[in-house]
């Protein structure tokens, strides 16, 4: 349960200085160790010239899922490679939410998925990370 | 030549209708039939938690300059598969330019490179990315 | 129960002609709609000069799963975008399972994980792959 | 000069253990720090269900590239993530040729470019490679 506490605290700490994350207006459903829900909905400013959401939108929402999950552990980590497969059109007023689940953490390196569904639940985006566990404390 | 006007209409028209490139203060500096060159200055508002550019703005600076250069050919294309890989620190009031090159282009499929360099030159992101090429006309 | 019957005779019928996958000793434990668990052996001839196992062998039998479980629907699908983290070092003798679950299938477009474990059930590779679903059947 | 030499000898001792690219017929055109040039010829054994060379073959060419290419720096270099666009169909009896061009290089990571071309020049896989560079040396 400590474990958990301090994941808590860190991800409240990075949303906090997180200025790119507000401005989405994501919300942290769950915290945990290698674990990140997150939700949010899409205004206009977030809309590309095809009257749908801009890619960089839901990638932005599964990077920060995956930023806060992975960090959760108390280690400093950085995104060193991602992808993120664009599967259903994300419109104006829709709400997102990502679930990143972690699918191996070794001493150096872990890998996560985040997927993303819409208000009615259908998946809008499947992405995954990986990321280089630095020696640094939170 | 009347390709390239073209692919240079479809590019202002895309930007024009584009709300998150517009926020992002992304400007086209060259957009040709599947080449497109953007640049665009990181705002305190585009940061996370480690005072770090999120990596969200890097990627989203990529998937637009990706879309330019891809529909400059003058077919409606998505967007199905893109990955980054992060290798440089961005940070606040950084100037990013992005160059999208086309490496492949078959009837329904095309990809392109993205490259993401910083006022320094440095480069600060490498980004892939596949279309797919609707037989729908701009 | 029909379309799990079809899905088992076109795995079959692709796995024998498949000299590539024979070569590499593939056992087809599970073949369903959307899903295929596979099996093999790593041999001498398959590592590489650091005396692990090729990355190349592990990835195979990732695509070969990939390919049984989307052709498995009874729709030509052709692999378009595929990538692979190598997780934990393989080597000779050992025994690697792989298993393809569907993310994702529309239309035109289908995405798999394949997950690849060892004999001891650690995980060796994460494979996330996109498909092309022609319109042509088995 | 000398470490051009090096690169070359570090690819040959690599090349001699390489039971699997031995297999593949992979030959070894060019080999200098950071970058590799490698040929070889599809053989029936290589192909799969739809008469097609097996994508796990024109994977383990790129690999291969990029494990030259990588190693020639004189560190031992693993690759952790990597992906490839299959784009154009292989056939039996093909000559593919694999050139590796590194992109970036920092401290612990680097990132390369691998592009498969067959016999008449045409593209038929676009490959993308990171590599994190331990300090053992070679």
């Amino acid at each position: 349960m400590k474990n958990q506490e301090k994941a808590k605290q860190i991800v409240a700490q990075m949303m906090e200085g997180d200025a790119f994350s507000q401005w989405l207006g994501i919300e942290v459903l769950i915290a945990e160790v290698g674990y990140a829900k997150l939700t949010m909905k899409v205004r206009k400013e977030m809309t590309n010239g095809l009257a749908l959401t801009h890619g960089g939108i839901t990638y932005s929402l599964a990077d920060s899922a995956l930023a806060f999950a992975a960090n959760a552990h108390g280690r400093l980590s950085m995104s060193i490679e991602t992808s993120i497969s664009h599967i259903h059109s994300v419109k104006c007023d829709d709400v997102l939410t990502a679930i990143a689940t972690e699918k191996n953490c070794s001493n150096q390196f872990a890998q996560y998925d985040i997927e993303i569904v819409n208000q009615d639940n259908i998946k809008v985006a499947l992405f995954k990370g990986t990321v280089y566990r630095t020696s640094k404390e939170w």
